[in-house]
């Protein structure tokens, strides 16, 4: 099957790309940029660094882990489809020494530096283009490269109590158990998931926490450290739990994502609260603007809710899977394709720097085309490819739709199309184009923020299915948990079935205990979550003071978008709909980068139809000059206006920016 | 002049340490500590880690940096009179080469590293360790080789582009061009100011904002970069333009300072807002939990105020030296001299891990006995050890105290004793002992909260005076600006003025930008801050709620301590006064390291007296499990409860504690 990820037992049942397969819209949009662009976009930076050239001998250029990037481009080009796959593909084989070992940084210096070296993770990332091939296209050359590769890792590690600093070589090894049928493999896996902190690895200044060797993995409370490395290393440590039985292990995973999510994710599922270690922070330690929140850990999640998904069947999984693809994994890559946001910051008080050159740093308030540690891109490259697979799954009696995009769907005899302009609108019709003779049902993920609207309104059950139920013929579905369920039933081709989601902007508000963001709130639609974005004016976001009182409404001269196709963006007019001297000022001074960068956006073929919503609000001047604290907060309050609010995901793509999700309210 | 800083030129002019001599009282104590403990204790340490030893050619030991720590250390044996001065000095120079270079790291590999190398950085301490000497005792083989090493400097560095990425060799070589006279030194710094920001360093993945090297010295907008880098090289630059008369360079540090102490500065006094390159963060960018505020910071900031300070005669500079000495500097230690923070947060919400080894990271939320890099312990050292020339000064017409606190001060034939129990009591009072026949003034610093205080009375000008004064046969001070001058008059010995300030506990709020505290207040209480302290328990300091419209209030319990000697402390109490079941479990919680800790604290000579304080606050219950952000905040509060609150500078000395200055008003 055609899927990163197919256990051979859970709850739900993965269905590959050749059962999902997307249509122009929200998701299908962004996998055709990454098709078009993206992919290519990786290589051509690639190439130009010399990461490439490592693998044909040339000087080494770039990071001791830069192998993986040309992995993971290989495991996108792999979903994708991509002709350019075989040409990578032979350089990286070639490179492969006799006995597996591949490695263009440590070749002849081989496991010295476990706590930094990157080997095994290189290795998982290897293993996993390798299974991308083997499940999309059969059995290739790197194939065969990949299984050496694993029987040298398992020859050099079985024994002993060695592990790599950065996990990723256990849901590798684990995937090839899977599609081989190697037990070795998932033994090793084992192994490496529990010789975690015992120690394994040296103290490190940053502490053994940063790569999750303080405690034993099923010891932890929750995640912690490095936020990619924890989110990886669970990953692994669900897929060896699946195969091997290891009840204990799951429970203990999910328990440390409970607690995690409780305490220690952004708004926007955004996780890792610090730049220093690209760490977790403490419970509660969630600051917006050094949010870390890279997008390789919010993809990291993303896998990790869709393990553990299937192997539970638990929609709060794919309940914080959607909030973090909407407004984490979609938020990176410029609409253009052609840059990234590698951390994604909830507030930015100084506008970034554009900057056409690899960065040095991910801490930019301006997407890169690359980085110095260029992670990110690649990471999107192969989760934009794969993305089909996350979205809906299968159980004997039926499917089951997590995340509603326009696509179509075929499982056993049962071939359904999804159309939707979601998550601009909230009418999904699932439409039966083929259906086989024995009944089943169709059921779709009712998200939280919706279940909670639904309920809100206090009516009884009837009422409720008449208002999310659109079956022509009065079909309507039954409530289960977190999902509405059509059927079990014997479908006709021709059938609609429909619910419309209540998309009305709501004002949300943080935990008492999240000190950060005390005095604030936020809004979101859907599953979207907004933001005030001031293009080129650092002033005005530091002054506004928002009402959640007065509810949120969409800008009526969206109205036309939300039922349009391609069109232009309007976000360059800055904030503020009432011309104040500053917001004249913004528009006057944006750069001339930034306009050619807004020209890119009218055209990108992606996420067209946002819907843009206004607030009324008040702006006060600018403080004192003294110091920033005193005896009295008297500040008067001046001027009332309206704030323009655009999905957070679409912030920063009209050069530089102030931008803010939590807005204060008093 | 036994005085660190002693400029040519200025509006003031500093007093040596034989003027100043410090009774027992908060400073003196503090002193005294240093020379009984804190000397002993670095030394014992150095010796320890092979630190000393890399001077002798044992195999090296210690970061690149480390010379730096021996030389910090003599100039603060050198401050004290220690009588180990000489067996280091001798060690220390027979390490150095002919043509007057001394690295133990970089001997035979000189000048590769000029972005981490720190050779220069550790030749300025060296020049000031020199300086120290020369200045308190004459003359010495150690005094030799500084002016060795100078030169060397200035014969390599003269022409060229090149700086240490670590400023500090600037201040030391205009020192000593005040000590020697030498041109040349005044040259090299000048010109070693004047490189930076051209660019004179690599980029790096910090950015070259973090060593200054972004914009030249005289065009930056405000501080920034690591913290400590740019405090030293402001230091630098004020020196120099001193001593050049380079009014716009000044008037461009004053600048940058205004800009700073509105937009960058913590409650504390602390400086740095990111652990990543420990450095300033952007305006208004002070989170409390994870300020970094390193103690070095602080200590450079002091060193700043007191050069901006002589320079200009503007007591604001003293004001942000008072709030930095008494909430950062003091704090840093423990009360036994025998641990330091590194980190000075104004928030912990999880205890730390108490250690007695060397502390491999500065973020501990518990001081600890060493660091790996270990800054902090040997310049609290010279600092305490210098700290009696930078509380008061003169001029031509008499004499400033910055800083009441109990001493003797001499200069030209007056000498006054001022008696104290400053910061806990208000009452100063300046008893005449030996008075010229010529007249001369008194005058002590108002400081700004105090002034604010008194204007807040609204009282004509007679009743202000009658406030402040004590003056037995009735002699008024006149308010000159930010100051109460007694005289101009001719004084006779035995004569008393004295001034009571206004030490009611005070409510203070944070500036409306500052994100990260909005919706708190603190309290303050003369020139200290407060905090509420939770030893052993993580949750109480994240349930309550404070009502700042009920003014704090002094613990009854307190009184007969103000008035007392050496006492104990009942900090162990916890913060809560009503016995609520976690504040019982704190209680019986509490690890044994923190009773022994706090049997230290029991006998500890310094900082006696503290005034506790305490508020009535709400408490209220854990909040949700799910996430931490949701439609509606309608926790109920509960539980009304009494807080107390101690000094900041005297938290963490009874074991593991959560702690937190800015507290939740709702």
């Amino acid at each position: 099957m055609a899927n990163p990820v197919v256990p051979s037992s859970g709850v739900l049942t993965p269905l590959g790309l050749d059962a999902v397969r997307l249509d122009p819209g929200f998701w299908g949009d962004l996998r055709t940029l990454d098709q078009d662009v993206i992919i290519g976009h990786c290589l051509e930076w690639m190439d130009k660094l010399g990461w490439i050239g490592n693998f044909r001998g040339e000087p080494r250029r770039g990071r001791e882990f830069s192998d993986s990037e040309a992995y993971k481009l290989l495991e996108a080009m792999a979903w994708a489809g991509d002709p350019r796959f075989d040409e990578l593909a032979a350089t990286v084989v070639a490179a492969q020494e006799p006995d597996g070992y591949l490695n263009t940084r440590w070749s002849g210096d081989r496991y010295r530096d476990f706590e930094w070296g990157h080997e095994l993770y290189c290795a998982g990332h290897l293993i996993q283009a390798g299974v991308a091939r083997w499940r999309t296209a059969g059995e290739h050359p790197l194939t065969d490269a990949v299984r050496l590769a694993a029987d040298h890792v398992c020859r050099r590690f079985m024994e002993g109590h060695e592990v790599c600093g950065h996990p990723e070589i256990e849901m590798a090894l684990v995937e090839l158990y899977r599609l081989t049928g190697t037990e070795r493999y998932l033994e090793m896996a084992r192994r490496f998931v529990e010789r975690r902190g015992r120690p394994a690895l040296a103290d490190i200044e940053l502490g053994r926490a940063y790569f999750q060797d303080e405690v034993p993995v099923r010891r932890a409370r929750g995640f912690g450290g490095h936020a990619v490395r924890a989110m990886y290393l669970a990953c692994g440590a669900v897929d060896v739990a699946v195969e091997t039985g290891d009840a204990e292990l799951l429970a203990a995973i999910e328990a440390q994502w409970e607690h995690t999510v409780a305490r220690r994710v952004h708004l926007t599922g955004g996780m890792g609260s610090r730049h220093t270690g690209e760490s977790f922070g403490e419970d509660f330690e969630l600051p917006p603007d050094r949010a870390y929140a890279e997008t390789c850990a919010g993809i990291g999640s993303v896998m990790l809710a869709h393990r553990l998904l299937l192997a539970t069947g638990r929609s709060r999984y794919a309940d914080l899977a959607e909030r973090t693809l909407y407004n984490l994994v979609a938020a990176s890559p410029a609409l253009d394709g052609r840059s990234f946001f590698y951390a994604n910051p909830l507030q930015v008080r100084t506008p970034g720097r554009s900057t056409e050159d690899v960065s040095p740093r991910a801490q930019s308030a301006l997407r890169a085309p690359w980085f110095w540690v260029s992670c990110c891109p690649t990471n999107l490259a192969r989760t934009f490819a794969s993305l089909p697979a996350y979205l809906a799954t299968a159980t004997p009696g039926g499917i089951q739709i997590h995340h509603p995009t326009a696509c179509e769907i075929s499982h056993d005899g049962l071939t359904v199309r999804v159309e939707t302009r979601y998550p601009w609108s909230g009418a999904v019709s699932v439409r039966v184009v083929e259906a086989p003779a024995d009944p089943r049902h169709i059921s779709l993920r009712l998200p939280p923020w919706a279940a909670g609207a639904l309920e809100a309104r206090e009516t009884p059950r009837g009422a409720l299915n008449d208002t999310v139920s659109r079956h022509p013929d009065g079909l309507t579905p039954v409530r289960r948990g977190q999902a509405l369920v059509f059927g079990e039933r014997v479908w006709t081709p021709g059938e609609v079935i429909g619910i419309e989601l209540p998309m009305e902007p709501r004002w949300v508000r943080p935990d008492p205990r999240v000190d950060a963001v005390r005095g604030c709130a936020a809004v979101e639609r859907g599953p979207v979550v907004y933001c005030a974005e001031s293009p080129g004016d650092e002033a005005v976001l530091a002054e506004v003071v928002v009402d959640p009182s007065r509810p949120p409404v969409e800008r009526a001269a969206d109205n036309a978008l939300r039922e349009g196709a391609a069109h232009g963006d309007p976000a360059q007019d800055g904030p503020l709909q009432d011309g104040s001297p500053q917001d004249g000022a913004a528009q006057d001074g944006s750069p001339q980068d930034g306009a050619a960068q807004d020209g890119a956006a009218r055209n990108a073929p992606a996420r067209d139809g946002a819907v843009q919503l206004e607030v009324r609000a008040l702006r006060r001047p600018e403080g004192q000059t003294g110091p920033p604290h005193g005896e009295a907060d008297d500040t008067p309050r001046e001027e009332e206006l309206t704030l323009r609010l655009v999905p957070y995901h679409r912030w920063g793509n009209h050069g530089p920016a102030t931008m803010r999700v939590w807005l204060p309210t008093g």
